[in-house]
């Protein structure tokens, strides 16, 4: 079982095995950030060139697959590896992160690692305690970190000395291993909503209320979870690319067999490659959630908890990517991110492009069923090295 | 708060203030029998002639309503009472029950009172043993009851020596309070089937999954929930009376926003005036549950749980609660019963109708908002006593 949660000491070993390995790669600076970042530099011939920024989370969420993130470190290492071996050097820096926390599952601090790069780190964090009751503060120093807010906000890096970000990742999604394409260009990552929602209609009895007398709240959330199907689907025809919406959780409260509904409890997840899309979607179905309502005489109440911006990538580093692809003699494909990831991050402050590789097992992830083949892999070493020598 | 559950000092003390009270009403004999049933007989000028039985339960569901079967206990005691003080005489015997038990609320023992009268009692009852361990025996006996078989079963009536059984209850639902009439005439008892469901499809990522690719369970339920809906409204023309059917439990087990759902649990009540009509409901049901599945690539499965046959009302004596609405100045509406009723158990061996009776608040029930005005139990006595006269 793969279980490699912030600041624990699965997490600080990780941390001192990917420093050991690329220092064995050939880097010539490797070193482990104030909040457990393990950052590698590999020269470039030009030391006043702007730098290129790679890399992704090694942290997993329980029971996790083992390429979710660290796939992303291990191309670049890859990559620096053989051109070590061959003597060579690109004429930028090459600075290769391996992201000490993205999967939020330890602490409630989501993209940590990425985040303190551009200066994101949240203080309220430290104080944050786990299940256990043990504050990140206390947790990081039992690593052997300062815990010191100062030293982590002087992790954040100056955008203008780069010349971009790019992850490689698995797609974590059916899609690549749908249409049996290796890799796949990510032409954004999309702009999530997640809302909470209440039905609230008239609890009775199922056996002596007739059924236009009812206001039935599980009736009322199934119309509104069809509609949100329906309209999610309805947007594959957009330019941006497709949005999906998905309604997660569904109970009815001490729901019982004789009884019609009086209350529905829901959650919608709303994704869209743009913030236009995704926030028209919501629109949609908040408007219809209110039609419903009022037909049914039930009250939908749905409140916002999660909204995060679409990241859609850099035209420019796009263009890398369908080179490089090609040049491994693959066909371009592109599909949207629909998961987060920290490029995200990244692209508040800086060009941004990710490429996926296919997921075997329809793409499960999250899951030690998470799976890739030794061929994809090769194809994307591959790929990244011309995306480095062309960047 | 109201709860009188079988064999609870509450309840036996409530059976001793219901004997006490059939007593003074002029009761020639009343008795408290081997399940607990109070059973006051007025006997009539030919003591050979065929009984009318009536009554029914004093039991209550937890914090319960009162009007809930104790209503049609004191009705015809308050019939009894006004003929007693008026030196009156039926032709025949009347029998008045109050059942002990009918809500299956400590055991799972429905219809245990007015099931004994039918020879429906269940030997295994008596081991079954309630939320605190206690078995039925030995509830039976710490109440003083011997509990003994023998003396339960000859509590069986000679359908022969009846001429039928009539029920008073409050409605339960909100049809009447709805069209302001105080009294309906019950056209019959739904059948009932009850299923659980569960709907398997794939749990996947809720971002990365394209709309197209998904097996979303939880879709499938919402679609099938609102195909019940409109399914069971489509009886409404039907010559029987109208159907109803409700999911009552929807549940997507350990449901998350950002993911589809790969599971969902839900239940069926499906309820119509006649057998072929509910079954007609339930095959479609299940067809339609079926086209669904295929279509989502959602697995179904349905299994039925609980199935109590129609009790259509004995038109002899739908006629007598109609003449004796009409004597009482109001006009004849009729109505079904959606839940079931003490009369569904005699109904399996003799002649029965029901007569209901507005409850306010929109009929709630199993509820301390349980209500009836006094002008409305006033027309349901003197309906009542027209039938009494009539019958």
């Amino acid at each position: 079982m793969l279980t490699v949660t912030y600041m624990t000491p699965a997490h600080q070993a990780c941390a001192r095995q990917l420093q050991t390995w690329m220092q064995a790669c050939g880097f010539d600076e490797v070193s482990i950030d104030a909040v457990g970042n393990v950052v590698g530099l590999y020269h470039g011939t030009d030391p006043e060139a702007p730098r290129l920024l790679t890399g992704s989370h090694y942290d997993t969420v329980r029971n996790g697959g083992k390429y979710d993130g660290r796939l992303g470190i291990f191309v670049p290492m890859a990559c620096v590896q053989a051109l070590h071996a061959q003597g060579k050097r690109l004429p930028y820096t090459l600075e290769v992160v391996g992201f000490a926390e993205e999967e939020g599952q330890r602490y409630k601090a989501t993209f940590l690692g990425s985040g303190a790069l551009i200066g994101a780190f949240n203080p309220a964090w430290l104080e944050q305690a786990d299940a256990q009751g043990i504050p990140m503060r206390q947790a990081m120093q039992a690593a052997g970190y300062s815990a010191h807010l100062a030293n982590i906000q002087a992790l954040q890096r100056d955008a203008s000395q780069y010349r971009g970000f790019v992850e490689v990742h698995i797609e974590q999604g059916p899609v690549l291993d749908e249409i049996d394409q290796p890799l796949g260009v990510v032409s954004g990552i999309n702009g999530v909503m997640r809302l909470t929602g209440r039905a609230t209609g008239v609890a009775c009895h199922a056996g002596t209320t007739p059924m236009p007398m009812r206001h039935d709240a599980a009736a009322a959330v199934a119309e509104l979870l069809l509609y949100v199907e329906q309209r999610a689907l309805a947007d594959a025809a957009s330019p941006h690319g497709p949005s999906v919406g998905t309604v997660g959780v569904v109970q009815v409260p001490h729901g019982a067999v004789n009884v019609v509904p009086g209350v529905c409890e829901f959650t919608l997840d709303l994704r869209a490659p743009v913030n236009e899309q995704r926030d028209a979607l919501c629109a949609d179905v908040r408007a219809q959630a209110l039609a419903i309502g009022q037909r049914r005489g039930v009250q939908i109440d749905i409140e916002e908890s999660v909204r995060a911006a679409a990241a859609p990538s850099h035209p420019a580093w796009v263009a890398r990517w369908e080179a490089a692809v090609q040049h491994v003699g693959l066909p371009v494909f592109h599909l949207p991110s629909g998961a987060g990831h920290d490029a995200m991050k990244l692209h508040e402050v800086m060009p941004q492009a990710m490429l996926f590789v296919r997921g075997g097992n329809a793409g499960i992830s999250h899951n030690p069923l998470e799976t890739i083949t030794n061929d994809d892999a090769q194809l994307c070493v591959d790929a990244f090295m011309h995306l480095l020598e062309h960047a």
